[in-house]
């Protein structure tokens, strides 16, 4: 039996003018995170957990935000391909566990469908994908709302 | 065999007249975290990370922070029950590993009493839980000693 | 069959007339970290992240800042201590993941570098050390470049 674990984090400002999106939902708010892509904190967060845990590189290398095919894409599909990768390297998803830390909006109402699209993607039952949520308790630039951070752990094993 | 990963990070702010309340442990410092219950972020990570390893919420979810049983709780409440919900399912704990990131006071003296604080709450030998601590060199928040924060990680086994 | 999963964080701040050292590697760049021994991030913390993994404390336990045989000392030496620890314990290192966290310089041309120190110095093949690399989109102390942050997971099994 071979296990592989992985994390991954990752970072994004929040600015008018856009649309936040958070593990492939879009969360009404005033403002939305910049980036090249759609900005998916969450779903960046776990391509990188599990692309780290077969040390296949990161979401920069697959994903560069330099290549204009990546522009305004939905991370939803940079999700998917990140599992195809690993399905071909013969591993499966055990389970993710991941927390967004963001000051507001409240992103509670949303964990449910955030869970489904995920699991959807990544061959796994909405059992095995976890979600949680914290502020910061207004310290920092997540406390600040200048921005918001995800981390993701993912266990895989071959199958 | 299954298995399963879980990851947790908490956030306070430290604040005058308060005790400093960490992984169980009274630790006698000039100002403690600011929080609804008595704002021990370590176990909350714990918490969290043994939550989100079964994707049963997170510590907001079961213990809302708008809930009057839970104003000034003893966090080693928290763990106990998340534990027992942990046991509910059918898995146990093999280790949890977790870092405090504070600027002062040292809490290396007071790691044994936190290690036998935790160890009792969830079923382990003091050998099985690990906490380590680092300052930010003085970096953002923490290194302003405005806050804490706290980070674990669990495996858990079914049994 | 027996696995332990840790993990580590470790933050230095960044200065003039150091050389930066990452993952045992000299990156070319203005700055340095700053630091005791010579301030590598990435290999302090994998070496939190092995320690947490067997409850064996921290890297300020064993290599103490205090201490003066510890001053500018090579960190690979550190790790290479480390996982002899590991070893006496009984376990081996299935993989390792890890990210960096900083705004500049480019670390991806240095990333295989690195991951053949890690893996020369933890019986690991390169294939089972992950290096991922991101900036905090200039958000906090690491996005004003006054200091790095590096995350580590490892998961562990005895032999
Ligand atoms: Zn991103
Ligand atoms: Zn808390
Ligand atoms: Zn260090």
């Amino acid at each position: 039996m071979s296990f592989r674990i992985g994390s991954g984090i990752d970072f994004h400002q929040l600015g008018e003018g856009r649309p936040l999106m958070l593990g492939g939902v879009h969360v009404p708010y005033e403002r939305g995170c910049i980036g090249h892509s759609d900005a998916d904190v969450l779903l960046h967060a776990i391509c990188d957990a599990l692309l780290g845990a077969l040390a296949l590189g990161d979401i920069g290398v697959h994903f560069p935000d330099t290549d204009d095919r990546y522009k305004g894409i939905d991370s939803k599909e940079l999700l998917r391909h990140t599992y195809m990768l690993i399905q071909q390297e013969g591993y499966r998803v055990i389970n993710i566990d991941s927390t967004l830390c963001l000051q507001e909006p409240k992103i509670k109402p949303h964990v449910p469908a955030m869970r489904a699209a995920i699991a959807g993607l990544t061959g796994l039952t909405e059992q095995d994908v976890s979600i949680k949520a914290t502020t910061t308790e207004e310290l920092g630039f997540v406390g600040r709302k200048e921005g918001v951070v995800a981390y993701a752990t993912v266990l895989l094993q071959r199958f």
